[in-house]
């Protein structure tokens, strides 16, 4: 890996932590350049706008989002349900780590830049469906074994799952507790995952 | 009502329409001042800082939500239920003529600011525990009348069903359709809200 490409990594990196934080518009491009101690100009060698910037900032969230989550959904080790199971007790972990702050990112910018921007809007639903997708296949196995019912529709439930998670992060925030997830995945197992 | 007032209230209507788009750090005071069309600097004969004029647009949005939904929820000629469903078709309706924009000004603001000021997590705390609230009264009577389950708390089920409203609404800003509160209202129903 060159200079040019570790610089422009620390830059999305460093950028990625504070935008996770304190959102799009609230994160200004110097305050970036600070926190990432890069001289002050070199942003716009790698970036042609702050627009083109948050849109490979997305790419880095659902990357990282894979990364933590894939290895788990994908564990056929594990029953199907155990794995959702397993994805939601990680993130809660990492919340618990952060004080109960953040949220996740990509329900963040979608909330945020979703009226705002169009071309955030069509790479931020990409994200979502990617994720949306990653559980998706696991409710069809769950369907398969005979976990979850032959009614339910995984696609669907899979979309629920998703915005009751994000709806409980938005609630994590003003709590500062775990218990909005706790509630979020104890109705999600007791009343849809389930024969 | 004096001419200090209206101009006040003016002030706090047209900021509460641009911030429920835009977000809080997402506009700026110049802007609500040329959108209600007051003299540059009469904003701070009424408000001492953005932040307190936040806090007041937080109150305007929660009584907002009470006018809306209070004659509805507390409407005995219906079974609670149907008021539920009643009042969760008037917001798609808003949602509908808004071109699937805004959201929930309670949920957005609680992403945006929930990590970042403590007074508005308070505020914001506040305004979604009233809204629960009014949904946990209106379930009361529905296990009353043997609408919903015995076993369902009505508590968590009301925090669970506010959750999973606002995190439909991230995903309705980026389909653009009314789809995700539909998947919402199908899911509470077919799988929470019943005996």
């Amino acid at each position: 890996m060159g200079m040019k490409e570790s610089t422009k990594d620390k830059i999305i990196k460093t950028g990625a932590e504070i935008i996770h934080l304190k959102g799009f518009n609230g994160t200004g491009i110097q305050e970036i350049i600070k926190a990432a101690g890069i001289p002050k100009g070199s942003f716009y060698n790698f970036f042609t706008s702050k627009e083109e910037f948050g849109l490979q900032v997305i790419d880095h969230f659902k990357a990282h989002f894979n990364l933590l989550s894939k290895s788990i959904l994908e564990d056929n080790s594990l029953p199907p349900l155990e794995r959702i199971k397993k994805v939601l007790d990680l993130f809660m972990d990492f919340f618990m780590e952060k004080d109960y702050a953040y949220g996740c990112p990509i329900g963040n910018l979608a909330q945020e830049m979703g009226d705002l921007s169009s071309v955030f809007r069509e790479k931020l639903k990409s994200a979502i469906d990617s994720m949306v997708e990653s559980y998706e296949r696991v409710l069809k196995e769950a369907k398969a074994s005979g976990e979850i019912s032959e009614l339910l529709d995984e696609r669907e439930a899979a979309y629920f799952i998703v915005a009751g998670w994000h709806g409980a992060l938005i609630r994590m925030k003003l709590e500062k507790t775990l218990e909005p997830l706790k509630n979020h995945k104890k109705f999600v197992f007791k009343y849809i995952l389930r024969p």
